[in-house]
């Protein structure tokens, strides 16, 4: 049996999903095994502004960002990742000869994890209590849907919301579901593909990308990210302590997004490409 | 294995999804296997408004009426029976302890057939042509998704759009397609839900209420049948002629929609109830 990818691509403006799954549809050809994971965050943006309903970020405490999702952005999250999103790459996967199926974590309770109903945030210097809100992480994934579908020749396209224990969707991180995803389906790759090319030294400038990260440079490469990246580096380093081979944070605007990162193009996390685990420090 | 039961229920305002869910847990619960397919056509002309892009529709020369389906309309249909219905159906579900999935025809080409990308329509005296149109009608179920499931203890949700055969996504006809779907899988029953009692000779009445049309009445059924009910009259008979016992065209908004229905309350095309198919002219 072939090892599995976890390919993550995200939801900010610009990307060319395309390419994505002109490559996606390459891998799979060939006899790879791939699950990819979409966001959606822009577009969500954009279509909550348009039904009158805009988005809303609150910072916490720790100084960690996120979205309100108060029951209305739910269901725009559900219309924008699972509707628009998820059935416009399940067709293009159709299109070129892919039997992909599109799920969320609530089917089949792929993503589950607790609620967080309550969420504290900073206000100036007050700290305040968000009450009812729809947001969690994922703690535990159940990959016997998955597989049963990879085990049949589908390939599973997934997305957020996840599963809370008692049935409610939740907004998740999906990079950080990826990571647990990837660690579940004991993959040899996860692939976090976004609008920059991995991690900079420095953001303004392209050409400062770190290229490889061992485990034991993870704290001093945790210096130089900012939010996005850090909760990536965080979600790699997991996925890497958990199993997973390799993490690959690559740029999603290439032209042939998929077959670059896995060549090593981005920020490798874990073992070097082209050396077996255990070989190197990872 | 005991056996299936489709239930599609329709996408009118005010329908009380909850009680559908209530009942299709029972049922499932009972350890009955059943399909739940679902529109969504009140909350896709209320979305597509809201976001600039009021729904049309167009009368072919035959006299049947169909929503014009440009890409950008198609884009509001997935976001709102692929992400909202869909999914807040499977959150239904999930919450009442069974484990759904909520899938659309593109996935696993479950619902597959022909794109229709020109319509004829009349407008006035004159006959037009309308380019670029995302519609079709099923022609193929590809059921093999839909056993994995069941067999696996998964209860489908499905909608529309389905795929063409080239994979482009294509509005389709729920009840038809849901016929389609209930012959495939040899169900037992078919249920037609929506927010009318059933077939009624005279609208303004529902006391007027056929309780049963056998195949050998249809002819004369049809007769009093309005434009969305000659529809499910077609795809019940369809059903019927093709081995599924009985259909049942029953009222989405009753206290417990799916036992009522099933109990006979409504119309029963083709066998009688309490009757095994063949024991009566159905």
């Amino acid at each position: 049996m072939s090892e599995i990818h976890v390919i993550k691509v995200g939801g900010a403006a610009g990307i060319d999903y395309d390419k994505v799954c002109d490559d996606v549809a390459r891998l799979w050809d060939d006899g790879e095994r791939v699950v990819l994971v979409h966001g959606g965050s822009a577009e969500l943006n954009e279509i909550s502004t348009k039904l009158g309903h805009p988005p809303r970020f609150v910072t916490s405490p720790s100084g960690h960002e996120s979205r309100v999702t108060d029951r209305e952005t739910l269901a725009i999250f559900e219309m924008v990742y699972c509707g628009k999103q998820n059935k416009g790459i399940v067709e293009r996967l159709q299109r070129r000869g892919v039997q992909a199926v599109g799920l969320s974590g609530l089917d089949g309770r792929i993503f589950e994890g607790r609620r967080k109903d309550k969420i504290r945030y900073v206000d100036g210097p007050k700290t305040k209590v968000l009450r009812n809100d729809y947001t969690g992480k994922v703690e535990k994934v159940n990959k016997d849907l998955v597989t049963l579908l990879l085990d049949n020749g589908y390939l599973p396209v997934l997305t957020p919301p996840a599963c809370s224990y008692e049935g409610d969707a939740i907004n998740v991180d999906g990079d950080r579901a990826s990571a647990e995803l990837a660690v579940a389906l004991r993959a040899q790759t996860l692939l976090l593909l976004s609008n920059v090319p991995g991690l900079l030294e420095d953001l303004e400038d392209p050409t400062s990308l770190v290229e490889h990260v061992p485990l034991s440079e993870m704290e001093g490469a945790m210096a130089f990210a900012g939010g996005r990246m850090k909760k990536k580096l965080l979600g790699a380093r997991e996925a890497v302590e958990k199993g997973v081979v390799r993490v690959i944070l690559g740029d999603a605007n290439r032209d042939q997004p998929v077959q670059d990162a896995l060549a090593g193009m981005g920020t490798v996390v874990g073992a070097a490409i082209g050396l077996p685990p255990g070989a190197v420090d990872v």
